[in-house]
């Protein structure tokens, strides 16, 4: 292990997390299908802050108190009680621009939740509209990274493996990596890059198949873009807001 | 999904099996270094059982109570009070032929506990010295599997999840398999199959560098070889023996 350098390591569930020292590191968020892509976008079209919550409930009852927009999807579609759903589509700037975004997801939110629980130094939500954002920022922390996929009901997916590699491949030599799971990682994101559409697709990720379902893989399509929405989401006194770094 | 064929998912880490219906499958303990080649090699070697065990209090225990070798490490050392250790190369055909084996190890064991706790129908342990069959039993038996990675104290780790892979492949047209730790594993094991050991040893593998560290590389290389103690073994009354399929 060479001196000096933080370490790095890949939670490939939140089921996982447990396992890391999360109160030492800055985690990032992973939920690429699409909460974490949709709050890139929505940031990036002006939003003024995205409010993150664990329940449909929470998320009407907020939505009463403050002017906002809620939203969030159960099974595919919008959830009972709430106006918007999970796309990076529904939010363009002249709809989102200096508003604020009440949003419910299962599974990027948990895990945000988790690792503030657990004490995180930094949190913030990659996905790969804003991958650059992202990397450049841990780099320029110098900080030990966790690098926490949301995965789907704590099962281990493919796409927020993908981002998680694409991550490790672009800041790797800044840290110390002794994590078999970011290297797998690593591999699979090797392996996917030319065109992570069509790996998806072939590979039958469990993801792909239930968007796809919904005829969705226009979403699909976006969500595996690089840095269309280029910005860092910094989690801040219960809110997702730009963050400058 | 095509109906009619039995499902196969993989569970990376002892932390994920309560994600998968262990009630309904037969589960492959999957323990590549060293557990599970070693098992699969004392049994090829004549073994008349393995009685793996949690501790090494137990371990002892049993050991003083029925005829047998007491064995396993702790940290790379054979642990005090028992007699060997956990290398497939200590149990050669003249010394364990028709003898038992009582074996301690920290990851394997706890799986198959955990397995048997939540009711696995069949469990029975694989590792590559085993791989046909381990599939041949599989395919055979036409019922639901998971395959079942015992990891490094809950950590996943690329050994066990490249033994997963070399599974799915040989056995995937014989099953529905819509879980994408399963494809994950498979590309992984693509990727690799031309020269595991190498593969372990560019990925900085964890497991690699902490048997490397022990100057145990013929392990590694053994215990990444296809059917070199290529005997099924299954969990019956306690103990592992050689199974009929």
């Amino acid at each position: 292990m060479i001196k000096n350098k933080p370490t790095l390591f890949t939670s490939l569930s939140p089921a996982l997390i447990h396992l890391y020292d999360v109160s030492s590191s800055i985690v990032v968020i992973i939920d690429v299908l699409r909460a974490t892509s949709t709050i890139a976008t929505a940031l990036y079209n002006g939003a003024k802050a995205i409010i993150p919550v664990d329940s449909v409930a929470e998320c009407i009852r907020i939505g009463k108190q403050i002017d906002s927009i809620t939203a969030g999807e159960r099974d595919g579609q919008v959830a009972e009680g709430l106006q918007y759903g999970n796309s990076p589509f529904e939010y363009p700037r002249d709809f989102i621009g200096n508003r604020t975004l009440v949003l419910t997801t299962t599974n990027g939110t948990k895990l945000l939740h988790m690792a503030l629980e657990k004490g995180a130094k930094d949190v913030i939500t990659g996905s790969f509209p804003n991958l650059s954002a992202v990397c450049e920022f841990l780099v320029a922390k110098n900080q030990n990274v966790i690098l926490g996929c949301a995965a789907w009901k704590d099962r281990i997916n493919i796409e927020d493996t993908l981002f998680a590699g694409a991550v490790i491949e672009r800041i790797k030599d800044h840290f110390n990596i002794n994590c078999d799971s970011s290297q797998m990682a690593s591999s699979l994101y090797q392996e996917a890059q030319k065109d992570m559409f069509e790996f998806m697709k072939v590979k039958n990720a469990s993801h792909y198949l239930r968007l796809a379902n919904y005829g969705l893989e226009k979403d699909i399509r976006y969500c595996l873009t690089s840095d269309v929405a280029n910005v860092l989401p910094v989690y801040q006194e219960g809110k997702l807001v730009i963050g400058v770094y």
